[in-house]
């Protein structure tokens, strides 16, 4: 049976697939109608979503579609824990060749299930269509069971800047694929699937965090966000951040340098948030502080042991 | 200024769309953190969203950006008043060449803007990524406002099925497009910005519509949407169909069936529901009736004046 999505029709796959969906207390209307309805109880619900490329954000023969679904559903979810949320559901929205194989899209689903299931989220619906390049839209949805969201304008002066996650593994393992090679194992491993430390973001949010932001585009990338929207200044200490042994491998055998690796690597979707000294909670390791802008450094500057980085400091995205 | 989207660059294009958005008053977060938060009083968000890829769902040449984002909007939007909800919001994911002007996505952006702000729809969120083909990712949003949602599984036998909006007018003008043709303008136009009745939908379910659907594939196709989650037969009367002249232009012109235009042509974003007789609200038209399967006429089988019906029922999608 090597049926194709052309072959069994959208209608046929979509059925096929959202058959193996588990539904879980949140969703009062599931997939198979025009719409889904999902209980919000304190009647806010947070919003995310996420576009991913193939030949962009994935590669067939780098991840496979289980990975693919793991993480478009991780980077989204992640954003929501950035709030303080919890993750309840998701919808999504996918584009396949007619000649890829449906076993493909019930990988990419079932990667999606296993991504979210642990956290109790339901995938509600969704939208098939065709598409030269596989594009998969994720759409995801959180409750903030009655606290307030935490964003990223929140910092102020005299807190202390601490991360939950790891730091720099997907950029060492996507520095190691590019280079023809399928080793360390753990980096690889995490640019095909992030790690995200869901649990942590409304641990923050209880302890008090004064802002918080997930880390997609690079560490010092997405402190910048956080110390513009507070109008602040942010300095990282790399004293305080470990350097794992796989990425000092990976420095070694490729001659970058590990230190920009967890300054500047996206996609392992880390949380990075701030608190009041004595509000970080166990979980959190403190890597920095922030202070009020001055003329020499303005708010929104991200320093590195009070220097401005040299290195780029995260993807730029449609530049190249 | 001819700028492209890799020139001004992801952030930059994605803080100048923004600034434009009108926030509305269920929106408490609106773009530019990790997620939005909209409002939702009765505590159940009403989700759905779609897909549009260029050259499959739209041409460059065909349509501008601007009815691109109407109609990417629009037949979100009409999901959710096919659930009789009131859409409150929407979230929108783009994927664009570097090359692209970045007015495309404005014009793109102010399209979706203004097919919302009527109804009082917020943009509070989206993602823009580098894709060789356009792709526009819509999740919408809606309120039900303590109704209960309308499903396509609540038609009974004795039930009449009722239109509100255009049939056939967006099909009739693919027909004339794709023979290289421009006119009739009226539907050409319906081709690139359906005009689906939104307030109906909230109408139809305080009137006590027993089921309901979006027309997006085709009347026919959608109507064996509700015959089968219903297990009931529903017969069309064609005779209670109008063919507005436009349509029979396009007939005469091209060869077609003015009458399978409106049967099976999807993409105008009427609804279509069942009511117990006298429920039928001012503003839709009877065009049918619901009954109940039986050997010769199995549950989800759909009939034109008593006869199964000779021609496609509507898009197939994937098969080709």
């Amino acid at each position: 049976m090597n049926e194709t999505v052309g072959g069994i029709g959208e209608f046929g796959l979509i059925e096929a697939v959202t058959k193996g969906y588990r539904q879980g207390a949140d969703v009062l209307v599931g997939p198979g109608d025009d719409a889904a309805v999902v209980a919000v109880p304190d009647g806010r619900m947070v919003i995310t979503t996420d576009l991913l490329i193939e030949g962009r954000h994935f590669r067939q023969d780098w991840s496979s579609a289980y990975d693919v679904g793991r993480k478009a559903a991780a980077q989204n979810l992640s954003d929501l824990a950035a709030m303080g949320a919890r993750p309840t559901s998701l919808v999504v929205g996918l584009g396949v060749p007619a000649a890829l194989a449906s076993e493909w899209v019930h990988e990419l689903a079932r990667g999606l299930q296993d991504e979210g299931e642990p956290l109790g989220v339901s995938i509600v619906g969704g939208d098939m269509v065709q598409s030269e390049k596989i594009v998969v839209s994720v759409t995801a949805f959180g409750s903030l069971e009655g606290r307030e969201p935490v964003l990223r304008s929140g910092a102020r002066p005299g807190d202390e800047v601490a991360v939950a996650g790891r730091l720099g593994w997907a950029e060492a393992g996507y520095a190691v694929l590019t280079r023809g090679f399928r080793s360390p194992r753990a980096v690889v491993e995490a640019h095909r699937r992030p790690l995200p430390p869901y649990e942590q973001g409304p641990i923050a949010a209880i302890a008090g965090a004064s802002a918080m932001c997930d880390v997609s585009d690079g560490l010092l990338s997405d402190l910048g966000h956080i110390a513009t929207a507070s109008q602040v200044v942010i300095d990282v200490r790399s004293g305080a951040l470990a350097i794992p042994e796989p990425l000092e491998a990976v420095a070694a055998a490729t001659g970058l340098d590990a230190l920009s690796f967890v300054l500047t690597g996206g996609d392992d979707n880390a949380l990075v948030a701030t608190f009041e000294p004595a509000d970080v909670p166990p979980g959190w390791t403190v890597i920095g502080s922030v202070a009020e802008g001055n003329d020499d450094r303005p708010p929104g500057t991200v320093t590195v042991d009070g220097e401005p980085y040299a290195g780029a400091t995260g993807h730029a995205h449609f530049r190249s």
